[in-house]
């Protein structure tokens, strides 16, 4: 898979000379862009680390061209990294749009030999975790992220499709290893032990960090969670749903990124979005221009990580009363009154399993962006080494409650209780 | 994947004027016969319901040839198969070849244009399943069966391999859809409705068949195991390890028929095992000349049950604990002495939960063999139909206890007395 030059004779990354020129030649971005490619100008806004990204812009509009590099950006070209992962983005782009179309962007174009998506620029969106750094706030958004993540997970399930077409799907994406791969041992393995990429705010977390490297009841909950993100194959997930793979205005969402997707356990990714709010919650403190002043705004987010799980939960319970199609809990043993009130009680039990998993992966979420190689900005925007270190505290705290607690809570509000707990708590 | 001749332009079913040209020309055959075709001889032998099986023998020794045909030969042609399946079997007698050698026929050859298998002619082996019916002790039996069911759950799986390695073996696998299928539907499905494939001793068992398809709690308890089957990608499983896919003498044990197999959940095949020895347990009253007189030989099969699981148990534990490899647990995580004995008791609980995941297994495959279309001789083998009916409703019984109650039993003795129990109720 790493020998680009093999698989990939033609690829060329992108760069202001050639940008222009290649989508040029795509139909449907002279329509979004206006036939008129001398026009168009292009600025390179790349702030992952994984691709290039170009926005192109001409009279009637603008598109933004993801192209995959070789390796991880952030890290350097030592870490070789597949350009197929293009491919896989594509795919659950693609089959996402056959659910939520209005929650993605406009897909334009996926050119396979460059390893490149063309698709809509979105205007005035941000990424969300700016916004959150900015106290602004999203009132759809917990409706939308609830929308997508029923969609999205319950339509690629078993309890929605035949075990064939699944299986089919779920072939492909079992190429996505590599970077599976990442996940497995940035979120489940690194900040558990001594690691090259590991980093965390020092020395003011020197002691926790080495305590969680030594804590062998949470070490042992989060293997469980790995061996579930290894072998659970519910349902075709975003893989990396954190604020930074959502861009939002006040009145609309949209979800980009799905490079990692693959067949997973559904609470990867639920848990990925109420971690990643928990983080923006944690680091208000850092953010506010003195203390208590962003209190509202911290409701708000509770408020959203709550609307976001029950909203999904409503819509996923919804989506399986009314399309019950799937090989799973086949809707022909179920047509009488009793049958039909007990699978009732096995969906609520179901979802009981589904939101336990989810806050165990929420957890584990948040450790990883404290202690591992790759930290969210709403941490490392707060410049005061020792007040960031104290909020990372706070989420450590929390993360590990939720990893090995998970089950002990019975419903989202004990987890933002919890949370409110942990921010209360004043360090000895 | 239906349409033989597109996909299988050469194929032929092989017959009497054709196999041993057939293996004429393969030459590990030659050396195992002898290299004198004209003195080879050939019987047909199929006696399964999936396959053309003949025996070609010579001066030297004997093979057996096992070809596809595109149909559920016991149904008939309505009922598409695809030919593929040989290509599965190949790959997973190739893959647990490469783990327990001296536990499979030794294969010779795999003809994927006429999707056939040459392999060792088992001699004096016989279907375990045959044995059971006679009173046959094997006293290797349990150590032989566990032993394959460690080496092959445990060196397919996350415990064993990386991620990488995992999935791309899945991927494959990923493609034998079509019998799974019948699993799913045989197995999981079709016993507790209405579904024109089912029989079962009529009119003895009219009112417990009623009943099981009208039974919530067991359709639900069912339908939460076939989740399992179809999400838990745990390790490359047999698929189908009745006492039919096992030959054997009392000194000698050797799995066959693995064209099931799939990444699927290790419980399924420990649960195949014990189920059928369970089937095989309450028949004997329909094979003993005189009440009581296999009252040995009953103590001889729970003493197989118990020794099977307890030694598969064992050496699961041993083969963790010396070849822990897999990105599971990572092995990084787990070097001081309190994580190590974390990590000690964590197995424990893993080989816990694989118990009641076989346990409820166990249940399920017994009530197929009696409610579904696909029986056993050690059942079909009584003449007597209220006899045949007072074995078989008391195995209902238990395969209903097994899976509404699979987290009840905390060991596999348990579940010998349960049985014992069942078989000793007096009906009422």
């Amino acid at each position: 898979m790493n020998k680009t030059s093999d698989t990939f004779p033609e690829y060329r990354p992108l760069d202001e000379d050639s940008v222009i020129d290649f989508v040029g030649e795509i139909q449907p971005v002279r329509e979004a862009l206006g036939s008129n490619p001398e026009t168009w100008r292009m600025r390179e806004v790349g702030d992952g680390n994984l691709n290039l990204v170009f926005i192109v812009t001409g009279e009637k509009g603008a598109v933004v061209i993801k192209q995959a590099v070789p390796y991880l950006r952030c890290v350097g070209e030592a870490w070789a990294l597949p350009l197929e992962r293009a491919f896989f983005e594509n795919e659950a782009l693609s089959e996402a749009a056959k659910f939520v179309p209005h929650l993605l962007p406009k897909l334009y174009h996926y050119d396979a030999k460059q390893a490149a998506i063309v698709m809509e620029f979105l205007s005035p969106h941000i990424i969300l975790r700016k916004g959150f750094i900015q106290g602004i706030r999203y009132p759809r958004l917990a409706g939308d992220i609830a929308e997508f993540m029923a969609q999205t997970l319950f339509k690629t399930s078993d309890l929605y499709l035949d075990a064939a077409t699944k299986k089919a799907r779920m072939a492909i994406f079992c190429g996505n290893t590599e970077l599976c791969k990442i996940t497995e041992d940035l979120v489940f393995t690194d900040p558990y032990r001594i690691a090259k990429l590991n980093r965390w705010t020092t020395p003011q977390l020197d002691d926790i960090a080495l305590q969680y490297r030594e804590d062998a009841p949470l070490k042992i909950a989060v293997q469980r969670l790995k061996l579930k993100f290894l072998t659970s194959a519910e349902a075709l997930i975003h893989g990396d749903l954190h604020s930074g793979s959502i861009m939002a205005t006040p009145e609309n969402t949209r979800v980009i990124d799905p490079e990692f997707a693959f067949y997973g356990p559904m609470g990867f990714d639920i848990g990925a979005v109420i971690g990643n709010l928990l983080l923006a919650f944690f680091s208000q403190e850092g953010h506010e221009s003195s203390p208590g002043r962003r209190n509202e705004y911290r409701a708000w987010l509770f408020q959203t990580i709550e609307e976001t799980w029950n909203r999904f939960q409503q819509r996923f319970l919804e989506l399986w009363q009314e399309n019950g199609t799937g090989d799973a809990y086949h809707a022909s043993l179920f047509t009488d009154p009793v049958s039909l009130e007990a699978l009732a009680t096995e969906r609520r039990t179901y979802l009981r399993r589904l939101f336990h998993d989810s806050v165990g992966f929420a957890g584990v979420k948040m450790i990883r962006r404290i202690f591992g190689l790759a930290h969210v900005e709403d941490l490392e925007a707060i410049k005061d080494p020792d007040l960031r270190a104290r909020c990372e505290r706070k989420a450590l705290r929390l993360g590990r409650l939720l990893v090995l607690e998970s089950e002990s809570f019975s419903n989202i509000a004990e987890v933002t209780a919890a949370a409110r707990q942990e921010y209360s708590h004043h360090e000895s």
